[in-house]
């Protein structure tokens, strides 16, 4: 019977209740932004007490169903002001949703100074002081939680960057190693951890029953129908086990699509020298390992295991948006150095791609050269120190370029773009402009229609159909983004009606109800419409889902477009 | 016959026009905001070339009318996303006026590096290279212009601030000693002028014309009224000359109201030490003057001269909102200290009221301690030097809270409050909640009824009626800021219905138009309906009319009272 956790950190509280009726059959982004849209005042300081932190595995979450372990991580955004929804690979879904866990809600904030933890095991949740590991980082507060709570339990964790409040912190899950290497990255999630001083969360999924599946026999045969899928297409059964998420650097590269020095080209001289490929044949060469899962039950293993010239594990291996924050996007080429600094994020709690975005907009403000990898090495550092230049790059991107007297500032709605340049990607243009999250490649990733050729091809730049295409795409994310599956499913969802039907089938047998495809996209509008709903009551209005100026104004080499979907177009995307 | 001079930066070109007939008999507030309104895509990047920066003196600037001297800027603002406009004494408004120069409208950008400045002579306008000033601060910029183009000459420069692209970087403005102690403070104009890498303008008023006067005999008549009623009242009369704004600091003080340590208290128990009377008495003990006006023409005379124990210039008297934000809001008792900072202030060109809020955002986070004068003047130096630290302060409230971890900011719209608790001076959070400028204490002055008694009486600590009062106020404020006369002149207008008259009367002989009371009020409604057009589209709505959650949920001592002026209330100010 699956329960809400309510953990009320103002009077130290830990409630295991029935989850009540509004939210049942709800999972991941449903459920965090179900949750967030009812109970948060939109106008609520994102880091008082008023605001609200929730965890929740999928509605596949807990099951064999491959790769169904993302966990949702919601909230009122401390950067973008929006509701945010991030989530994560790791352990802690499928633990969650063991433990009959649907969802945490975290509430109130403890007094100043007084870290907290909270345990979880199959006989209920407790809030333990947490001074033990107050002020470190990711690391090494999940090596200290494994001596004290064993090795077969996952971690819920913020470093630095979240105690200090900085609006790029994340929060970091484990992964089966039980490093602190999975990240909810998005959107300072990690600050308003850090706001309620909950320093760690540990799951301990031991005696924990399965979890419960109305009809199981259907079940199966509804995995195998998906597992199927997913190893039939070429994108999760071959390019990204191969190469991972940074076989798309190449790609980019070559549609002139890959944001460099601060947008301001298309293509890197450097490319090659940071591709998947290359990650790939140094993981290979060092003996780490370029196919591997970021959680138990993934079948799709795109995140590898990036080692040192001594085969000494460094981090995991950089995903693409990392690898292009920052190489590309800085002028670096340095594949070990983006390693290092991969470390670093995932210790300090950082996303990657805002950190990375604002060390460009830094290096454009003259902070340091484009191209300095030891110099951006030491400024990663200074964020977890908290000097006052470490702190404005971990407050994102656009506090960077306001310090820093600069005005090409690549955000929308205060977050930073990802890895696709909107002028020669106009798809993930349209999605960076209106997703309800800020600017963000998961939310509607039309680059899969624009340069990878998959669900259909519009070309990238041009701005016919952009719209719609994003539009479509936005609305199956959030359902598939409500499942605690991968997002890169959806590359397999796209192209094969049968892994749709596979993954309904599934959440058919599972809660033994009807679920058909319609319901599948009735499910993505309804998330959207919650969020969107809460966007409005923030004050958000269609003048916030534009890109900024320059991307109209500046052409970008080397096909010298600018952005030129239409305003017009833009506001037919929540026509729906 | 009055003439636009438009500069456009990026083509080199300064041309002097006709004005445009629906630009025609609009001055000041009203004619930026016009200018702005019509010609400013709201959406635009403030710091982009398509932003536009407008100077305009009032519909009486260069007229014999008491107190006609100040000057408008208007334009987007870097700091709130909103129009701007904040006006400034000294003499630019009145040299302007005589010069035939209704508004100058500044467009486009020059080239990184390229410096330049204008001049503005009887004889028309030139853009001169600047790279001899840039890189000085305000004081040393002016000496050099005034030795280039002679003492008879009125400068509006940037400091290191605008230059940096600061949010909180002002305009100064010469005063009648030809000193850049006046300035442009609030919304970061300053940084829209360095945008567009002007660094000065001068004017050159010799051989100009008299303004002239469709009816000179009954301007003369309507003028002895005003002037009389000026005389008449008590504010104008005797408190801002003998002791100048700053006989505000005990009044407020002993109402609750006075913003202590980040607003975090109603009362200093070092109030008396910064008091407008012991600064008052400094003054007169050291040979300093604590009656003297910011520009020719001014009969109220609230502003000083302070001087060291040697009777060496400091600076001009601090005003009352800098005395707060640098004063009793950093918890520093010091006069000679904070003369010091707004001498720092004014060189490097910074609004003290932004810069001081952040200083105590960055105590609270922890930077230096409350109290620690020394640590705040060297961290403004720090904001001259561009240190990171120094950039983040120069940055305002908003970023500083944000990079260093607070979430206590007192800001609307991103502008930090002034000098006035918003939860003891209940009138003045309804105008920092509705302006059209982000928080602002000139734009309705709701002190006046709350706290002093002028224009009737509205308690400060009760709900009731303060959107009645601030909406009223704002009106009258809109039209009076359109004039060219100081906001101090509504003081004897609130009272004394022989003021409006003589302001009325004034315009009527100068246009050779029937102005009435009724026009008056219209034309205030007209400018902030402008105002509001434009803030809706850059995006701004009602949620955005709100004070920061924490002023309804934290007491403020000793009434201890929260803001508790409804939404529902605060929606009704902009109903006209």
């Amino acid at each position: 019977m699956a329960q809400i956790l309510r953990i009320n950190l103002t009077d130290r509280s830990a409630k295991i209740e029935p989850i009540p009726e509004v939210y049942q059959k709800l999972g991941g982004r449903g459920l965090t932004s179900a949750i967030v849209g009812r109970e948060v005042d939109p106008l609520c300081d994102a880091l008082g007490p008023n605001n609200k932190l929730v965890f929740a595995p999928g509605l596949l979450g807990g099951t064999v169903a491959p790769t169904s372990g993302r966990i949702s991580f919601g909230g009122k955004s401390p950067l973008t002001g929006t509701i945010k929804e991030s989530n994560s690979g790791g352990q802690a879904g499928q633990y969650l949703a063991r433990l009959g866990i649907q969802a945490v809600v975290v509430e109130g904030t403890a007094s100043a100074g007084k870290w907290c933890k909270v345990v979880v095991t199959k006989d209920g949740a407790r809030i333990e002081d947490a001074s033990d590991v107050a002020g470190l980082n990711n690391y090494d507060t999940v090596a200290k939680l494994q001596e004290q709570y064993g090795t077969k339990t996952g971690c819920i964790s913020i470093g630095r960057a979240g105690e200090m409040l900085l609006s790029a912190a994340s929060i970091a899950v484990t992964d089966r190693e039980n490093r602190p290497t999975r990240h909810a990255g998005r959107g300072g999630l990690g600050a308003v951890m850090g706001s309620k001083r909950l320093k760690a969360v540990v799951l301990d999924p031991q005696g924990a029953d399965r979890v419960p599946l109305v009809d199981a026999e259907a079940f199966k045969a509804a995995q195998r129908k998906f597992l199927n899928a997913l190893n039939s297409h070429p994108v999760t059964s071959e390019g990204l086990p191969t190469y991972g998420t940074n076989v798309l650097t190449n790609i980019l590269n070559e549609a002139g699509g890959l944001p460099t020095r601060n947008f301001s080209s298309g293509q890197f001289e450097g490319a090659e020298k940071v591709s998947g490929e290359r990650e790939h044949d140094i993981m290979k060469a060092r003996g780490g390992n370029p196919t591997h899962g970021c959680h138990s039950g993934c079948t799709i293993r795109c995140s590898g295991i990036y080692v040192d010239k001594d085969g000494h594990f460094m981090s995991k291996a950089p995903e693409y948006e990392t690898v292009w924050a920052n190489g590309p996007n800085c002028g670096i080429d340095d594949m070990d150095a983006i390693a290092r600094m991969d470390r670093l994020y995932d210790d300090i709690g950082l996303d990657t791609i805002e950190v990375g975005a604002a060390m460009a907009v830094a290096m454009e403000g003259g902070v340091l050269p484009f191209g300095d990898a030891e110099g951006a090495i030491r400024l990663i550092q200074e964020i977890g120190e908290g000097t006052p230049r470490g702190r404005i790059l971990g407050s994102g991107a656009l506090v960077t370029g306001k310090v820093f007297g600069v005005n090409r500032i690549p955000v929308v709605k205060g977050q930073a773009m990802p890895a696709y340049d909107p002028r020669a990607v106009k798809g993930m243009g349209v999605t960076y402009a209106t997703s309800t999250m800020g600017a963000d490649h998961t939310a509607g990733y039309a680059t899969a229609a624009n340069i990878l050729g998959v669900g259909g091809k519009v070309d990238a730049l041009k701005p016919e159909g952009q719209a719609e295409l994003s539009k479509n795409l936005q609305i199956a994310t959030a359902a598939l983004d409500s499942t605690g599956l991968c997002l890169f499913t959806a590359f397999a969802v796209l192209d094969d009606p049968t892994a749709l039907e596979g993954i309904c089938e599934m959440i058919s047998a599972k809660y033994g109800m009807p679920f058909s495809a319609d319901d599948f996209v009735n499910l993505g509008k309804k998330v959207l419409k919650a969020e969107r709903e809460f966007n409005a009551g923030a004050g958000f209005t269609k003048e916030h889902d534009r890109l900024p100026e320059f991307f109209k104004r500046e052409q970008l080499p080397p096909h010298n477009v600018v952005f030129d979907v239409s305003d017009a177009e833009l506001d037919t995307v929540y026509r729906f």
